[in-house]
């Protein structure tokens, strides 16, 4: 049976999208058909305006509305302490946390040598380049406990020893200490199902009751 | 954090469509950030043209190009012989088992009176309407088995005995049979899976082998 085109292209474009199937794209694409037109339109240009309207902060590099966004320019922040995060979406999770109270850096990713990404598809450089103004104390490393992004940790540890190595001993950037996120048990998990991984990083970072 | 609201706007928009909570609206929405504008602008093309490019079949109320639809207008097709469906996608699924070579009737729903869904609100009319033109010899309800649709089947069933009952002796509406769907097991099921409703239907459907 031919499926009208207006219909098999909207199952297409959802079908694009990552975790939706073809089963999903059909469901979503038959619910939108009984939607009325204004709705559509209304999606339309939520989609056209995604990227028009907003911009890259030229510092944090996170997805905002004006550069600097604006974290980066509320004076209320700490500005020695920056976090690296892979994902816009992830300066979001932090910041509902309302637990950090300094500024991030947006990767845009992580290494992936199988999906042919290197270190100048993200934004390693300008991450470098904000160390070199010397104010910063402390990069908390961010990424998600995984093994890519395990790798891309190591990779800026690396670069910003390189740094340190090649400045002269009075510069501020021997100061500049390189942390990450806790690992362990979250919050509400259960000992049953965690996995050897988390077990024994909650093992090794226990502190004392 | 305040979230740009071009962002927002679409998170919203996702949020919108079922079975698409919060975190996948989020997490669809910032995956588009790193899409090229070409894509979103094809992607809102589609949204915006799903309505304008398709017509409902006068006949049989499905989704099409043109009005009689594909289906409706094609000759090698029994038309004494109209399947009942709920929605449109239905009749996709049925097409690709290509297991039915009679026609359609879509419902756009069915009767659900916490919804405020009535029989007003369906093609149920229409329904009736072909059914006077005495050249169908068999309905079949082609409505999900849930106890909904079999209020819906019901409705629809005391209906054409009404009609019947109206009409002169001679009159082909007499000759009218009124089928359902075959309940049991599915193909590739499992009998310890399976609840007591399929068991039971799959026992009484019986067939000697």
């Amino acid at each position: 049976m031919k499926i009208p085109k207006a219909i098999s292209d909207l199952i297409n474009q959802f079908e694009r999208l990552p975790g939706i199937g073809p089963k999903t794209a059909q469901r979503l694409t038959f619910y939108l058909l009984h939607v009325p037109q204004p709705v559509l339109d209304e999606f339309a240009a939520a989609l056209i305006n995604l990227k028009k309207n907003t911009v890259q902060c030229s510092e944090c590099q996170n997805v905002a509305e004006a550069d600097p966004c604006p974290i980066c320019s509320d004076s209320s922040r700490r500005r020695d302490l920056i976090m690296v995060v892979e994902h816009p979406l992830d300066v979001l999770v932090i910041e509902r946390a309302a637990a950090f109270d300094g500024v991030y850096h947006v990767l845009h990713g992580i290494l992936s040598p199988l999906d042919n990404i290197g270190p100048d598809d993200l934004y390693i450089k300008e991450l470098l380049a904000r160390l070199q103004h010397g104010t910063i104390r402390e990069i908390i490393l961010g990424l998600n406990p995984t093994m890519e992004a395990e790798a891309t940790s190591l990779y800026i540890k690396n670069q910003i020893s390189n740094i340190k190595n090649m400045a002269s001993t009075r510069s501020s950037i021997n100061e500049l200490t390189i942390t990450r996120l806790g690992q362990g048990m979250p919050t509400g998990g259960d000992l049953q199902y965690a996995d050897d991984s988390t077990l024994r990083q909650a093992l090794e970072g226990r502190k004392e009751y």
